[in-house]
Formats: C-alpha cells, sequence, structure tokens
C-alpha cells in the first residue's frame, strides 16, 4: 500500500464526505445557481451559498460576501494582483516565492510595476529589517507566501501586518500551504487579502479556491461574463462576490470543499494543527539522525508548517524520489516545486530537494515506514 | 417528477457515467497531475490526458495540445479576447452575444480597441451582407455565438468562416450551445478559436470548459502561476497546453467531461443532434398551436439549436416561468439569460422571454406534459 506524502501538491486521500458531497451535488442539485428560479437551481444555490458562509466562518470572515469562490489559488492570486496594481505601482515581495506569486509579478514588471524582492535567511524566514525599510520608501501592496511550499517556514504574519499596516500598505497573502493546517483567522489577523486552494490543508477536490478581500479594496475582475444578476448592465457588477464570479461555478467540486472544511472543524483546528506539528517533529527529528541527510528550513523547535524539504549527499534528488516511490512506495515530489526562487534562497538551486509533506490523515506509522525507506535508500546506492 | 428544460444553463441529469468517472477519480487518481513522478500523481495526468485526447477527437482536432483545459467557457472566451486583442485593434461580433462576449468585449473598448456589433434579424440570423462589408474594412477577429442561448438561432459557420477568411481576419467562436449537440468538426470548420463549456451540451460537471486555439494563434495567458513544467523559466512556458494551464486543473471534473463525451460518442452525435431537432421540433409545434403563445426564433424548418424562447400576451414572462416551475413541475428560465443584447434584437427586452431547453436525456413525453403545463397555465391567470 503507498505512502502518500505528497500532501502540499495536494491533499489525498480525501475525506469520504468530500467525496459523498460532490457525488451528492451532482446528482441532486444539479442546475445552475443564480440562473433558474426552479428547485435544481436553487438548490444549486444553496450548495453555493452553503460554501461561501462555511469559507467565511473557518476564516473569521464576517461578511461571507467577501469571499469570491474560484478555480484555484493561482487564479485567486491572480485576480488579486492584476486587478490591484498598475503601471507605476511599487510591489513587495520575498525570495520565497510560488511561481503562482513570481510569474504575474514577473508579467506585471513588463507592463511597468516595479516588483522589490526582499531578502529571506537560509531557512526562509523574511528579513523584517529589510521589510521595515523598503515599506518606508512607500509601496501599493506586500504579497507574501504564508508558509513556504519548499520549507515549510511560516512567516509572521501578525509582525508583517503590523509593519505594512505602519506605512498604509495593503496585504496579499498566499496561504496555500497554511489553509486548513493552521486556524488562521482574518478578521483578527487584519490582512487585507487572502488567496487559497480548496484542494490542499481544506481538503477540497481540485479545481477549487477563494480570494478573501476586505471591505475596501476594490479590484478590477480577471475575468468577465454572465453573472445571472443584472444582465443588462455593460459592465460586471460592482458588488462582491459576483463581480468576481463570471460563468458557471465548480458546484460540485464547492460542496466537497465545504465538506472538507466541515471534516477540518469537527476534528478541530487547533487539533489538526498539532497532529500535522508531531507528523512533522518526527519526520525532521527521523531525518536529522540518518547519516548524509541535509533538512532544509526551520526545526522541530520552531513553529512551521508540514512540508520537509532534504536531500543526501552525493544523490540526485530527482533519483531519490523515484526511487523512494518505486521501490518503497513512498510518494513525495523532487524538484524545484514550481518555486525556484525558494530554492535559490535555501541553496538548493538547480537540483532541488526531496519533498515530504504529511496531511491531517498521515498517521505516525506511515512517517515511520517513511523514515525507514530514507534511511534504507540512503546506505544503497 | 420535476420535468428539467434547462439545459441551456447546465445539463441535467448528468449520465451515471459522469458521476461514476468524477468519484473513481476522486478516490483513486488523487495526486496533482505533473507535480510528482508518483503514482497518484502519473495517475491523475493520465485522467488530464484522456480528457484533452477525449476532447480533441470529438472536435476533430489532430494535436490535442492545442485544447487548453479550463475552467469554464466564460475562462476560455476571456483568454480568447484578453490574449489576442490589443489597444486599436478592431473586433467584429453581432448583436446576439452572451455576456460572456460582450462584456470582456466591453472591457476591452474601454482599453481601446474598436468593437464593431454586426446587425441580426428579428430572428437572430447574422447579416452576412453587413459581415462581408465590414471585413472588408478589416478586423483583426471576428468572434460570434454559434448558437444563440435565447433563441437558437444558428449562425452559417462555414460562410462565415470563409467571409473572414477572405479578408484574413481570424473567427473565434464561442459553441456554448452547440458543443455536444451538433457534431463539430474543428479541422474542418477552420475556425481558429474555439471556446466550449464542459457542463452544458458535453454533459460534464460545473467547472470545466475548453478553449482550442489553432497552430499560429500565439496568446497571452490570462492566468499565470506554476505549470509542473520549465519552473525556472520567470515567464509562463510558450508551449500549450500548459502556457494557459497555470494551477491545478480540475482533474474530476476534466474525468466527467471525458465520460460525458465519450457517452455522446456512444449514443452518436449524428442521433443525438436528430433527437434533439425532434425534442425540438416537437416544443415548437406545439407552442405555435397555443393561443397568446409567441415562439421567438427560427421555426422547426430550419436547422437550429435545442433553445425555445416564447412569450405568453400579456404576461409577465418571469411569473409564468416561476408558476411553470411551482404548479407543474416544469424547470425552465425567464429573463434575459445573461444575453441583454439578444433580447434587444428579436424585441424581448427588458421583459425577456420563457426559455425552455431539452437536453439529449429529455424524452417525447416531457416535452408532452410541459407543453400540456403551458397551454393549461396560458388559459388561467
Amino acid at each position: 500500500m503507498a505512502i502518500y506524502l505528497d500532501n502540499a501538491a495536494t491533499s489525498f486521500p480525501k475525506p469520504d464526505a468530500v467525496c459523498e458531497a460532490v457525488g451528492w451535488t451532482l446528482k441532486n442539485a444539479g442546475g445552475n445557481p443564480g440562473r433558474g428560479g426552479h428547485g435544481f437551481s436553487l438548490e444549486a444555490g444553496r450548495v453555493l451559498f452553503e460554501a461561501r458562509e462555511t469559507v467565511a466562518r473557518f476564516f473569521g470572515v464576517a461578511d461571507s460576501e467577501r469571499i469570491a469562490l474560484l478555480s484555484s489559488a493561482t487564479e485567486a492570486i491572480n485576480l488579486a494582483l492584476f486587478g490591484w496594481l498598475r503601471p507605476g505601482d511599487r510591489v513587495l515581495t520575498t525570495r520565497m516565492e510560488h511561481n503562482a506569486v513570481s510569474r504575474p509579478l514577473n508579467a506585471l514588471a513588463d507592463r511597468g510595476v516595479q516588483v522589490v524582492r526582499l531578502p529571506c535567511d537560509a531557512d526562509g524566514r523574511l528579513s523584517l529589517d529589510a521589510l521595515r525599510r523598503e515599506a518606508g520608501v512607500g509601496a501599493r501592496l506586500m504579497v507574501l507566501c504564508h508558509c513556504s511550499n519548499v520549507t515549510g517556514t511560516l512567516q509572521p504574519l501578525e509582525e508583517i501586518v503590523d509593519i505594512c499596516n505602519r506605512y498604509r500598505i495593503p496585504v496579499l497573502v498566499d496561504a496555500a500551504q497554511s489553509a486548513g493546517h493552521f486556524p488562521l483567522d482574518i478578521g483578527r489577523l487584519g490582512v487585507d487579502m487572502l488567496a487559497a486552494p480548496g484542494h490542499k490543508g481544506l481538503l477540497g477536490p481540485a479545481g477549487t479556491g477563494f480570494l478573501y478581500l476586505r471591505p475596501g479594496i476594490e479590484l478590477q475582475p480577471l475575468i468577465y461574463g454572465g453573472t445571472g444578476i443584472n444582465s443588462t448592465a455593460k459592465q460586471m457588477p460592482e458588488q462582491m462576490p459576483e463581480r468576481f464570479e463570471a460563468g458557471t461555478r465548480n458546484v460540485p467540486g464547492l460542496a466537497g470543499l465545504a465538506a472538507g472544511i466541515r471534516y477540518l472543524e469537527t476534528a478541530g483546528p487547533q487539533l489538526v494543527e498539532a497532529r500535522l506539528s508531531a507528523l512533522t517533529g518526527q519526520l525532521l527529528e527521523g531525518l536529522a539522525g540518518i547519516g548524509g541527510v541535509k533538512v532544509f528550513g526551520p526545526g522541530p523547535e520552531e513553529k512551521r508548517g508540514s512540508v520537509v524539504s532534504f536531500v543526501v549527499e552525493g544523490r540526485d534528488p530527482a533519483e531519490f524520489a523515484f526511487r523512494l516511490d518505486r521501490e518503497f512506495a513512498i510518494c513525495c515530489r523532487a524538484g524545484l516545486h514550481c518555486a525556484p526562487d525558494a530554492h535559490r534562497t535555501i541553496g538548493s538551486y538547480p537540483e532541488g530537494t526531496v519533498r515530504l509533506s504529511p496531511g491531517p490523515l498521515t498517521t505516525q506509522d506511515e512517517i515511520g515506514q517513511a523514515l525507514e525507506a530514507v534511511r534504507a535508500l540512503a546506505r544503497i546506492r
């Protein structure tokens, strides 16, 4: 039986309730929400409403209309960046970003946006001194990955928001690796925008994600089209969430996302965090005891995400990961993880690392078996 | 038992095989395609490959890499329009478009694109004379809805492509209401771009769609991010389909789309067309026999789509549709159907129409019951 330790790419398996919610919706709520007054359309509308309310409740958002339900975190980040930044703007970011942030920023740089990449230490921690310095110069936005998908490094959101607030710089958080794994109270954190995928820590299906926008943040849409309301207007409606939801939503997928979040609520977000922390600690301590293994990112004594990157001296990460899968049935991911800047920062560019990422459904026994496999494979050549 | 006649909004019910493919994929192909070398990731990659091949085969596209798998037809149209048109360009379109075309064009008009809306007759047929005249002036693109979502009017694609070819104007087709209902051979038609949703005539789940691009058509991406390949490049990859597929695809949804298309292949696309034509003919003839009913769009003697709009003299379409649903369990959609321009063209603006749209799973008996309901409701007040 394969051991799945690639939850940073997508969580697997999904809770049974997620699969059931998708199946139920396909069979029973098959109308187009907001596009008809009949029962199947209303039922689909209820599914969407419930998904939006569930996301809002889980993230401490008082008004669920501030949540745009989208197809991926990548779409959410693109909407935020292209919808907010204009030629001549200055945007701050970090040297630990995923391509979902770096590539839209590179495209915006081609259109005259000035992108300032703040340095991070070899464990991926953002330099708050650099942030203070550059924030003082002024910027239209600070965008950052909350938890690195390479090293699990968690950036100190409270302090970052505090610094940015001082200079009235809105903060956009890419919560791809933290949403679901850490209790995130958007209201309390005071971030201005937050993007997350549905299919990672929130345990929903692929094809889902969302963008939270603080009241007062106004964006240009990324996608224009029918919204089921204000059909006669030439432009997209002003109000959220319709302004950012042109076209038919992924209703069955979003039903699954709501079910994934309810699973986390029932399990208890604090308990999920503690469980992931324990599994990650077990993994980090185990790897530290294997000769020739170098682990990247913060140690287990620091609060960190459940993403662990390592290399084995003299061994190619891609080949090592391939053999972990083929010879020991350990599912992991090698290479640059769509985050070349992060690998440059931690010193693992261009060959990358082997990445192991437990999820809420991973067991201690599975971590034990994965460590055995790494130990055995590190010995043989 | 409710009778679902809102297939123009989304097809329902889905074939069992569609629900099964989604469920199977969620449980067995749960990795992230292109983001790992392990079995679950490879299996998800196979699902995506199979979906792409299935779309390509069904639409007569020789190279499946010319198909970008997206979250909706609306996303596909936005990608095509924003990726192709530049300030100063002139674009031709029709007065029968859905907001999925009209609204991005309005946004582009604000950025200096000149939008020329070609007239259509009261049944929604494009004036080919107007097209010839305006094409002669020159344009960077002709974009049109193949089959109206209000009247079922089918535009003559072959002649339109022929005229546009003469002036080297690429053609973008919105096939939202024709894909799956009519055999569409893209290779034979010679269109340059074609956008379609997965959840209407193709019988897949919501949250799916695609854009076909002829070799040689090069677009700017709409969404930038990780692609699982060329991670080190600062920009999006040049090659299709990855260039337009940033972020994790809706793998379970696309598995469902492939299953929906296979269902149509097994049923036989010509037989599906004939069946829909018969149901639409039954509906049109039945409605014509009900006193006070005015039907819009072409009659049954013309090749047309399975979308039928009507009003009843002296009756509000919204209230009529509401009562059809509540008192007779006929699921339909009233109003402007996100296509105010089309209603202006046919003379039903601003109150709109009542729309009935059968699908491949609709039965003659259901059409009969719907006609009975309209007849009864038209009599009582």
